[in-house]
Order: C-alpha cells, then sequence, then structure tokens
C-alpha cells in the first residue's frame, strides 16, 4: 500500500496513521485548530485539522493511531494534509502500531545472535562478563530503541541496529589494520550508546527523562560500568578503559565527552560511529532526492545540502 | 627563620630544603649538570649544580630533603640559586618533611570540626547520610591532599581548606537569598572536588593516576556518589541532583562539565567555587607584589598581570 | 485582586492595563489588527485586537492605560488575550501608572538610606567626594530607572535595587576575605551601572538614546567620572581606577569592556554583579515553574531550561 | 644492524648516517658548534659537533652521508648524539641514501600493479580514461614521495602507500553499504593528494615550492583535472564532481577546503582519509611506547597523549 | 514616473512591474495565495494575490512582466502592495524588460573604454596578453552580470561596475604607495571575480550553478587562468602570481580563500574589493534612511544599523 | 656611513650605537654576561658582553649612547655582535641621540602644514574648532610620538606621519565616493589615535603608562573630548559623533571597540587605517627580503610570510 510520503499534491488519501505530535493553534479569524503530525512506516506529513472541537483537542494526542481522509497540498515545497475527516482507530480497525512505525531492516532475533558472535570472539575474560552482563541487564530495552531522537537510526530497534553495523564496520576495519584490539572495540561499540535506555523514555515516545537531562546518556553508562564491575567483582584497567571509551566517544568536550579519546581503539570506534551515522543520514536524505538536485538542508550535517549526481556508474554504459 | 623566597641577589644561603623536581642537562662544555626545583614552606627556587657526579644524579631526586650551601643569583629577572654544598639530610638532621611543604592556615582538626557542623545543619536525611559516608570513606585523603596541582590552594590540606571557604561563603550568600537551598549547596560544596583523592596521586607529589588522566575527578566523583548511594539503599531524585551538580561544576564542556548548570544550586556553587578560587590566586598574587606594581601574568586568569594600586584605602589619611 | 499573569485559559477578563508595545499586522482576510503587550504588576500577556479601525491604531499606543474585557487562550503554550472590548482610561477612571508597573521590593527612601550609609563608610576622601557628587547628580534618574530593557531587574527602581544588593552581598564577602578594599567595592557598585541614565531614555519606556547607542553606558560613565573629578579637583590614581572599574566591569571585550579588570575589586565586583543578576533572573524563572517542571529557556543564561526540583528540602521530613 | 634510536645513554656509535638538517650556533664560551639531525632507516637523532671548523659548516650539510662515531647522551629526556668523529662518506663506502631513509612498507611494482587493479575496476569510461591519464602524468613522482613533510606517512614512497591503503578500505567499506559509487571514491582516492608531487620539491627533501605555497596541492591538483580532461576532450558532470572531492577533501575551509563536501563519495573519501592517517600516526608513536605509558603528544591529533594499555588481549590469559 | 518604492501607505498603484519570485501559499481559511516579488528600477515590493486560481500560479512566474493595480499597506514596518488587478503584460503594451531592472549607473560602452584603458596601462605583456584574453573569451556575461545576488552591486552589469570602481581606486592609491605594482593590481582586480560568470546562472535571474556550487566562483577563475595561459603558451611565475591573487582575494579560509594574500599587492587588492563593496551597501542603506534614524540591519556588514547623522556639513552654516 | 644592519658575518664594526635595551644572565660557567639590544637610524642588533663586571651592569643602561668594537656573528639565521671594546659616550663624542633613531620621513613642520591646512578644510564650525583645540592641547607630544611601540610606524614622529598619510587616502577617496563627510573624515583622522600621547610614556622610550594600561588610549581620547567640548561649550551630535568615531576605530570590541562603527565615516576611518598601516608593514618587510624570497612571519598580519616576486614589472622588458 502506498505510504503517506509518496502521495502527490492533489491526490486524496484515505489511511490509518499514528499521531507523532499534536498542538493547538489559533487562525486568525479566532478559531482554534490543530497541527498535527502523522506517520506511517514511509514517514511523517504535517496535517492542518480546521475549526477543531474542544473534544478534537482530547482525542487526538501523540501515540495514538486514526483513520484520516483528507487532501495533499503543498505549503513552503513540502506537502502537506488538509484532514476532511477524522476519527479514533478502534479495535475493529484492522491496524496495530507496529504497522505504522519505521524499525529496522533487520530482526530482533537477528540482531540477538549476531551480538552474541561478536561478544563470543571477545577473549580477555573480564571484558567479556562485563559486556554479556551490560547487554543482559538491559536486554529488552536495547533491542527496541531508537539510536537517537532524530537525524540518524532514528526508529524502532535503531540503536541495536547501529551498533550491529558499527561491528560489522570494525571487523572489516581491523582486517586491515592488525594492531586494533578487536576486544576493545567490540565491547566498546555494544556498550557505548547503551545509556540511552536510561536517557530515553521509550522506544517509540522518545523524549528525555530527568536522569537523560541532568546527567546524559554517556555519564549514565560510565556509571553503569563502574557499578556491575563492582558488582561482578571484576577489576583490572581493563574496566577503567571501557569506562574511558564511553567516555571519549563523542570526542570532544562541546560534543559531550568530557574527555578526549586518549586510547587509540576509542578514537577509531569514534570515527566508525560518526561514519555509519552519516552513511545513514545520506543514504536516506540522497534517496528522496531526484538525480540532478540537491536534498534538504541536513541539520546533523552542518546543514549541507548533498547533490544527487545525474551521472549513475550503476547503470551499464552502452 | 628566613625562608628561601626572602633572600637577595648576592646573599648566601645556608638551609634544608626539599627537591621537589630534578632534571639532568648537559652545559655547552659537554659536562652534565642538574637543574632542581627546591622548596620550604616560604615557596620555591631553581638551582643549578654543576659538573654533577652520576651519583649526584642518584641521590637527588624528588620528595628527598637535603642540607644546601650556595648563592642566589639572578636570570631573567628571578633568583636561582647556585649550589656551592648539598647533602642528604639524614635522620640526625632537626628537619621533618612537614617543615618544609606549605599547608593550609587551619589546622586539620578544625576544618574536620567545621565540615561536621555544616553536615549537621543538612534537613534532607538522605543528602546527609549519603554526604557523611562519603566524606568518611575518603576523609584522610581529603585532609590531606591539595585542591589542585597549580594555579590555586595547591598546597597540602588546599582541598579542605577551599571547602571550607565556601562553605562559609555558601552560608553568607544564602542568608541573603533565602531561596538557597542550603541542604544542595553545603552537600555540593563538601563533595564536587572530592574525586581528586582518586584523580591525584598523593598530598605532596601530586600527578595524575590512570583513571585521573582517564575519566577525571568529575566522571570520577559521579561513580562515587552512584555507587554510595546504591550500597546504603539511598534513592530519590536527589541522588539525581547531586550528581548533577558535581558533574556540572565546571559550567561549560570545555572547561570538563558534560553538563552545564540546570539547578540554581549548581549555578550559584560553580560561582561560589570560582570566587573562592580566584580570591586564593589573586591575593597570593598582590601580596607578592609592590604596590605600584603589576603582578606576574596569571595563567588561570587569562594571563592578566594585575595592579597593586599605590593607593591604600586601609592606612589612615592624615 | 488577580494579576493578569495569573488568569487560566478559558477565563474572562476584566482589568485596567497598560499598553507596553502596540504593532499593527494585516489578517490573511486582508483586514487590519493589532497585538499589544499588555502589563500589570503581574506581568504582562500578548493581546489581539481583530478589525482594528484606523482610530485603535492611533489611540492604543505604548505608555497608555486601558481598560479590558476579553478572553484567555493559548497559542503556542502561552497564554493569548482575544480582545472583547477595549477603551482608554479617562481621569475618572480609579487606576494611575504606578499600579500598573513592577517596581523594585524596596521604598526609594530605604534605598537612599542604605546607599548613604554605605558612602559613608568609605574611608578614601578622594572616593567618597567623588561617589557622593556623582550620586547627588544622577540621583533623581539612578532612583528610578530599571537595571536592564529585559532580563535582571529590569523594573523601576531595578537599577538602585540591584546596586544595594550588590552592597549587601559586598560587605559579606569582604568580611570573608579581609584584603578587599570596601572603599573601591562600594563606590565602584554604585557608578558601575550609573551611565544607564544617559543610555537609557527613562525608567518605564526604556529605549536607548543616541548616546546610548554610539557609546554605551560604560564608556558615558568612564567620562561622567573623569569630568566630575575635574571639575572638583580630585586627582590621584583613585580616579584612574575608579574609572578603570567601571570600564572593566563587564569582564570581556565580547561584553562590553575594553579592557578585563587588572584590579582585584574589579574583578570581584564583576562577579558580583554576575551573581545578583543571575539571582534575580533564577529565582523569578524557578518561581513560575511548577516543582518536578522546567523553567521556559533563559536567553541571558545561555538559554538554559532550569530544573525545578520535586524534593523541597524546606518542607519538614516527618 | 641496530638502528639510531635503539642505542641507550652511555651507548658509543658507529655509522652511516644521512644528514636531514644543519644549523651552526655559538656556545656561550663563543666558539662555534653544529647541530645536526641525523638520521637512518630507525629514525632521527639531535647531534652536537662542538668547535666546528669553518669547513665542517661547508661538508656537513642536507641530504649529505656521513659515518660518525660518538656517544650517547640525554637531554631534556630525549637522547642526543655527542659527535666525536665525523667524515664525508665517498665512493668507496658501502653505503647508498636508499639504505637510509625510511619507505614504504610496500614495493613500488605491487603498489602500481594494485593501483591498475583499481582502475580497471572502475566502470564509467569518462573517470577511467582521466584518472589513468592523470596517474601517468605524474607517474614517477607519485610512486616516490611522502604524503606529507610531517605527521603521517612522512617517507619514501609515502603518497603511494597512503592511497593504496584507502582504496583497500574503500573496498571493504563499499561491500557494508553498496549505495557508495566505487568509480568516485576509487578514482577520487587515486587523484585526491596527487597534487603534492607538484607542491613538495622531492621525495626526501620535502620543501614546499612557490606554486605549493601559493596555490596548495588541493588548487594544483583541480587545475589538473581540468586541463587533462579539456585536452582529452572529456565532458560531462563527472569531472565537475571528480574537481569537487578534490577540492572538498579536507571537509573544512579552515583546513583548506573552499567548499565541503557536497557528494556522499566526497564525505566517505575525507572520513576515510582521516582514518588512515590517524592510524598511520598513532600506530607508530604507539609502538615507540611501552606498555603502561602515554605517548609524546601528537600534534596533528590535537595534542593528546594515547595511553598504551598494559592490559593486552592478544596475550594469551593463563 | 514615480517608482514603486516611492509609494507611501494608503495609495493606490496602477504600474508595469517585474516578478522576481513567487511562491503559492494556504490561507487559514484554506484557500491559496501567491505571494510576489515584484520590483521596478527603483526597488522591489512583497505583494499579496488572494484567492489565486490555478492558472494565476501558472501565469505568474519569475521574469515575467505584469500589469498591476493594487493598493498599498504596511505589515511589520514594511510596505506591502495589495493586488486588485494583474494581467500578463503583452507585446503591445508599452514596456520591456530593461525598462524595469536596475543597472549600473554607467554604459556598457563606457565600461569597456575604460577597462581598455587599464589593460593599455599594463607593462608586462604576459599579464596584458593574458588579461585581454579573459577578458575577451567571457566578454559578453562579464559587462552584464550583478557582482552579486544579493549585498553590493546586485544589478545588470554590477560586475563591471564594481570592477571599474575598484580601478579608478586603485589607481588613486597607487599614486600614494608607489612600490605598489599597478600591473599585478590592475589585472587582478579585472580578473577577481570574473568567475560568477559561470558561477551564476544569468545577468537577471542570477541562481547558482552546479559549477557554482560545487567549485565556486574563486576555484573556478583559477583554472580558466591556468587553461588560458597553458593554451596561449605564456609562462612564467606571473602566471602562478595571478592565479594566487584570484585564489587569496576574499583572504581569510573561512570566506572562501583556501590561502591568504602571500603578495602585497593580494592583500590590497582584497581590501579595495571590501572597501568598494562596503561603499555601495552603506551609499544605499543610508540614502534610504531619513537623517537622525538607522538604517535597517545590513545583514552583510554584521548585521549593524548606522546612523544617518542629524548634522550635515553639506549644507553652509549660517 | 655604514649602518649596523649592512654589516655582515666576519666583518668588524666600530661605531656609535643606541642602548634599547638591556639584560643581565649567568653563562653556564657561572660568569655574568649582558645581552644589548643596540640601533642606529639603520636598525638594531643583538650584542653580547662577555664577563661583565658589576659596573658595566650599571652603566649600559637603556637610552644611553655607548662607542662599540666588536665582531658581527650569526646565531640561529640572524647576525649578533661580539662586543670587544665599550665605553660610554661623553659630551665630546660627535653624536647625539637624534643621529641614532629613525624618524618619519617628513619635516615636522611640514607635517604641521598639511595638518592645518585640512583642519582649514572642515567646514563645520563645531568640528573645526574642537579639532583645532584639541590638536595645540597635546601639539609637542603628537609630533614627536610614534604610531605604535611595535608593528608599524614605530619610530619618532611616527604617529602624525601615520595622520598625515591617512588625511591624503582620505582624500583621494572622498574624490571617487562624494557621499563622505570630509569634516568627519579628517578630524577623526587627526584625533583616532591621539590619545596615544597620554596611554605612552614618550618619543623614544615608549613604554605603557597606568592611564595607559587601564584604560587605554581610545578610551582616555573620547574623555579628551568630552571634556574640551565641554569647557569650549560645544554641543551637538557632532561631538557624540566624533566620540563615536574614535571609539569604534578599531572596529570589533576584541581588538578594543567596545561599539563597532555606526556611521559610515567610522567604518571607512578604520579601512583607511588598516590600509595605511598595512602598506607601512609590507612595504618595510619587502624591502628586507630579496626578490624570490619571503620576508620574516609579520606577527601582525597573522603571521603571514609575504613573497616579493622575481618578477618585477618596473624594470622595462626588452
Amino acid at each position: 500500500m502506498k505510504g503517506i510520503v509518496h502521495f502527490n499534491e492533489g491526490e486524496s488519501v484515505s489511511l490509518y496513521l499514528l499521531i507523532k505530535s499534536a498542538a493547538k493553534s489559533v487562525a486568525s479569524n479566532g478559531k482554534p485548530f490543530l497541527t498535527l503530525i502523522l506517520q506511517d512506516k514511509s514517514g511523517e506529513i504535517d496535517a492542518k485539522l480546521w475549526d477543531a472541537a474542544p473534544q478534537d483537542e482530547k482525542d487526538y494526542v501523540p501515540d495514538t493511531i486514526v483513520k484520516v481522509e483528507g487532501d495533499i497540498t503543498t505549503f513552503r515545497g513540502k506537502n502537506q494534509l488538509r484532514i476532511r475527516n477524522i476519527r479514533l482507530a478502534s479495535q475493529q480497525d484492522p491496524v496495530k502500531k507496529s504497522d505504522l512505525v519505521a524499525t529496522a531492516p533487520m530482526s530482533i532475533n537477528e540482531m540477538v545472535d549476531t551480538m552474541n558472535q561478536f561478544i563470543f570472539e571477545i577473549r580477555n575474560p573480564n571484558i567479556q562478563r562485563l559486556t554479556r552482563a551490560l547487554l543482559k541487564k538491559h536486554q529488552e530495552a536495547f533491542f527496541e530503541f531508537p539510536a537517537a531522537v532524530k537525524n540518524h537510526h532514528e526508529y524502532v530497534s535503531g540503536l541495536a541496529y547501529h551498533v550491529v553495523s558499527m561491528l560489522n564496520l570494525a571487523k572489516s576495519v581491523a582486517a586491515l589494520y592488525p594492531s586494533l584490539d578487536t576486544d576493545l572495540l567490540y565491547s566498546g561499540i555494544i556498550l557505548h550508546d547503551m545509556g540511552k535506555v536510561i536517557e530515553l523514555s521509550g522506544a517509540t515516545s522518545a523524549s528525555y527523562t530527568l536522569e537523560g537531562k541532568l546527567l546524559g546518556h554517556i555519564s549514565i553508562m560510565v556509571n553503569e560500568i563502574g557499578q556491575t564491575a563492582k558488582e561482578m567483582g571484576v577489576e583490572g584497567e581493563e574496566v577503567t578503559i571501557l569506562q574511558h571509551i564511553v567516555l571519549s566517544h563523542h570526542s570532544k568536550p562541546e560534543w559531550g565527552s568530557p574527555k578526549p579519546p586518549l586510547i587509540k581503539e576509542a578514537e577509531i570506534l569514534h570515527m566508525l560511529d560518526n561514519l555509519d551515522a552519516k552513511m545513514n543520514m545520506l543514504t536516506r536524505a540522497i534517496e528522496r532526492t531526484k538525480p540532478g538536485e540537491f536534498t534538504e538542508r541536513l541539520f546533523a550535517m552542518d546543514n549541507r545540502s548533498f547533490y544527487h549526481p545525474l551521472y549513475d556508474s550503476k547503470v551499464p554504459v552502452e
């Protein structure tokens, strides 16, 4: 079925959609209206519900599924949905939340297996035990949370998928530079963003918790490693080094790391994290852009617009 | 007795001194010589031991007391000590290390009492218990360590003295602004730099430990609070808030705080920390400078030179 | 009586209010409307007068009192007033401007007395005479002007109240650090922002004068000190030092001080200025925020939102 | 045979060495002496020739081979060579320059083959022809020059070796992210630093030419691509894109790129360039450092010192 | 005839105007409207066409002449045109595009003559030939293009007029500082912005081409000089120096120059470029502002508002 | 007679020289020596007086003329003077200080005449009277002081010469841009650096006074204008505008101007100041450099080295 982002101006839609956010405004004629962001797996769209009744405001709140009929218009070059009819979905409607949210392109089971395989390859028993214990402690959330609220891997299971991609990347790179310690790399990759399961409030609602705001996922995870090591009686400089790898993985103070990487594997982990996040952002932005045109500005890439070449080497030259 | 910094060019000295650092060089005539930094309570001086023998290099190492005879010369406007005779102090010499190192202008007992009094004034039982437990755990080092390796309060018991000064300041300020929560302020002040007892290697040798270099005293202390709270079964947002106050007390990422202060008392604690450190640096720099002249450049004060006014309001006008 | 900021969405209001600013716009139906900012002592609110007549635009100008009836709505999370009826207040209405503008929580007489007491404590006769003369010259405006157009102490007599708070703070701090010269501190505090009486246009309309825009209150006041000293025949480095304290009280070039503080008391004055301004901003922002929530972003505090803790040590623990 | 960097203080040496740089000074006894930097494949050392005769200054110039006898001393923690006897090497001496300079760990033939293989894999005929022509034009210098004057790959054939490493890395990464266009990546990697053969003066003397100083290797190479394309009659946006990839490969204006990467492969090439350069610097710095210690400060890595862990996962745990 | 910017609120207009840009929006009543920017020689105005029909959107596109009737209103202090009637201009209408676009205050013929005279004064034959050839190659566009899309000399023939102004300025300055090489200055001035004829798409539509976006006018022109010199067989350091002058004329990396000026004339050219651009912006902004008031904020002048003095020395004092 | 900077290594000198600075050091053999900077009109040289006696240190102090015999050696590529004989010059020696210090290339009388002519051309009587009065008040120092302690015009009468150059430049520029107000430009140029006669201690010793350090020449001069205007009864916005032009002439806060230029002539004055200072620095640096080489790094020009072209258009092409 055609997703919400694939409709063009002038077309009518009749779809189940999930409310991502809702805000009330007053039009210049003095009447209230609602601005909703509605989503399905294909992406999201701004929608306007004019002349909203007080009950509308109470019904149409985030994380609710609605059935919508309306028309696609455009505003400042972006599609918008002008709602004609809207109602709450009920138990009888043939739709559930997981039909409407984007998820990682790999099943949770597959990701669990991959990660266990990498943990199995860790030779140092302290690092292996600590990594396994922390993954087990946070397992449920870890395999469901997004990697971020926006920008990259911002979908269900995005966090675990980002970790799996980085692990594969690390394996390739370590094959070319044999001095790299894969124990530190693999464990560091699995743990580096795990604090997000405490920093964020959930897999789909994704706001920041009090701990998230006051401490941040990096400090939270450094603490988790310290406490778990103490509880397990794990000692040795490996623990401090793993804490350092997590602490420094944003690389610069102004990006959230109070210490820059001072271990070779910490530096490389930061670069691989960056590489995978940028590949994710760039690939999706260019897919949404026609050849010969520039993408929208990408905030997390210094606000640049990237060019989608007309030239395509993948098309055979005749 | 006259301290080493109070001698003038041309005078001879015969003193017990403590070696702070030692380095070997080769003179342009090809002969080795030692450059020592020697100190007593009054301060320190550069000293040269020309034509050093191999045994000299082994004997004269940091943290050793020596008996020195020599002459004061000057080099680039700074006094220097040209050594004529030097020997290691022995058990029979009437001198001990504590005679030669600068210490806080308040006894440890007095500081312990003051701090206990402030802890007693904390009303919230969680905060009081946690603060008391952490102070007890690190008590010995806490009352002996310097507040920093250089710049401010860089003497024995400097850390505790800085804390006592800040507590008194906090009490005065809270009297003028009654909305301030003194529980958070007092506990935050006592804990804010406590991680230095793990970051630094000792009360007088003062180098950085591996944990100090890879994690830093802020992250170390945030962990300590978390672990101790867990061990004691203390729960509630107070714990997160205290961790935040420690985490944010350097105020900006580039100064080492991954989160800026987001609690009123965290902001005020940062300002009081700054005020006490600057008063300490400025007062000592101006004391060393004659009226009508400028101090040496103070690195930790943006490299400024401060003016010591000729005008003095404390002298009665006739 | 309930102030304008204490009404909730859906309530009706019938109040005397002062127009703080007024701007005409054209609605998308092509009809003009007025956006007014209306205030009473409790604070201010945005108000819309739809279908405004040409006369409305002439009548409803800043610094005018109006009687308003209307309804509270919300727009982007902020309250807004939808005006039903509005008229100019006349002589017969039981209201005057001072009923509607916020003022310092201390009477002018009390502040005059406090400041005179501090001047009396200045021992150096040059500093005392100069301070007294400058205060006398600008006395009327000095005790009525706000400390700033926005951000902190932005109410009638805010400037003098800020000075009184800083004087009390200076007295407490000088008691703990006896090397501070209270003559320089007290005089510097009284003079530091006095140039605002020339930089700003008045106690309640608060726009910038030509001198304010082209020279700024710091340069204006440095000139005032120089000219007054010359007229009084006061000489000595005290004059240059007081000029320096005013010149440097914003601390950094990018904040408006062409020289950084190079006198100990200048550095401390800058810190106390900062401390009092931040206490003022923070206290009011947190008072407006429910426990467990974050304040709005505070522009002058690096755009941070501060947390109002749920935990409250002032409530007795049972 | 033991290289110059592997001798310890107190040992005597008798070696053929290459003069890297030479400078005359006057000792404090008024006599001239020479400071030479001498190198062999193992690295370099500072050497002092005391009481230098006028002829010595003429003989011992950069890029000359000498036979040296002397003793290892230390100065500020670094080894130094005190020369006892020195003479110019003659035709009869069993040594040639290539015995004394560091070179890439792969033969030129092998690198030529690898690069040809990658060019062969480029499918777009314009890109393939242009890349092949430019490589052919500059082939000789390209396979001999260092990648930089200092910091990374600063040895004979360092430029080509860096390119080969990046090509292998690109192949691995493209296997994981199939949307990457390997034509642009492979051609961009081969061309990105080719301008250095004009920017620098030679394979071992490595100073900057006038064109290097006034235009820089990036602008030089953008021109080369434009001119060669024009001469060959190659047209199409591929040419502009390849110029852009070279132009933007330093990523930021302050690092020398007037445009940031605006093509996905340009962004990735910048990251792979960085990754290979950092791996090269880090691996060599850590090899020179004992486990449990920190490396010297690495200027090109933000002046950081990296820790060489004691813990080593590569040693089997018993 | 009165230009569009000289009408006041409340007046009616009936004019031929050129559409500079057009954008569709949806009003809060759900009906589409067009926002047009319309211009004549006097400047431009925002215009609203309410209740736009689908055909309107197709007709009223950029670079089209329309006949408009409407009324001047104001919005946020700026004039706006409320359209009553609008139609496309036809062949019969007594208007052509050049009547409606601003142009330089000097004819193309006059500018061609001036530039030829300056080229004639260049003594070095290489520089003279190269400059003449490049001017000839791009002559048509060079004398029609604007100097920039906005900010300064953003009108037809603005580029050439900016160059003529700079040449005159250079002649005056060189008369005062005789060490300046006028060959480099004159040639550098003529060539410095010539790349804009490739960077921009045309004299009046002024958007960026793909080469403009990926390479920028500076790199484009450095290439042009290199290729033209090669084709003409011109050699010598003059070519590299001219390329450097163009490369460095924005002075800093963050302003687009990968190398800063390293030739005296390059530094001076940058300053004269700046001086002429700022004179152009300032003079026009102040002309639009009444004496005693401040101009609007000028984005390209660090967002400053400049004061138009009341005092005027040009009016005779009586 | 050959100046001190024109001697080469190995030559002997016998010259009268002025001591610019003197510093005592101790050689590694423990004996004191003096490092003198000696100057004549041609420039300056470092000189060493080995085995200095105590009397030498008292005799050879700054601003003293000496007769010196010695030999030119080199150290780190710079010439140095090894002193064989030195004695104080007496009344009988045929030398005076003005023979040994660099001065502006225009006589004071000529500069006085030029400046009076420009003042005569000022039409506004307030500006003319104020400028004349301030010039008269500081006339003696104004025509003798350097423009700066180092970097540009750092010679006797350098300040007045810099002003004369800027006046001529302003006249040329105003001829091309007739909207410029020459009253403001000429008066602003004469006054802009006049505060240096109070900021600096003298024409040849050139250190900073207390007022210079605590207030700076900009604030000093803004005060001077204000006081003089008040004493003369001159009023009107001209006074504020002249103060603003002086206040803003360094253009940015971090360069010492608390307000940026907000008057057109203030902006232009800043640019002309810059242009004349840079021409002065560049011309002298390039004169000292052989064609085909780069100058030493110029600190005040962002530490750049400039290229002196081999190519010279001033030599006729044959």
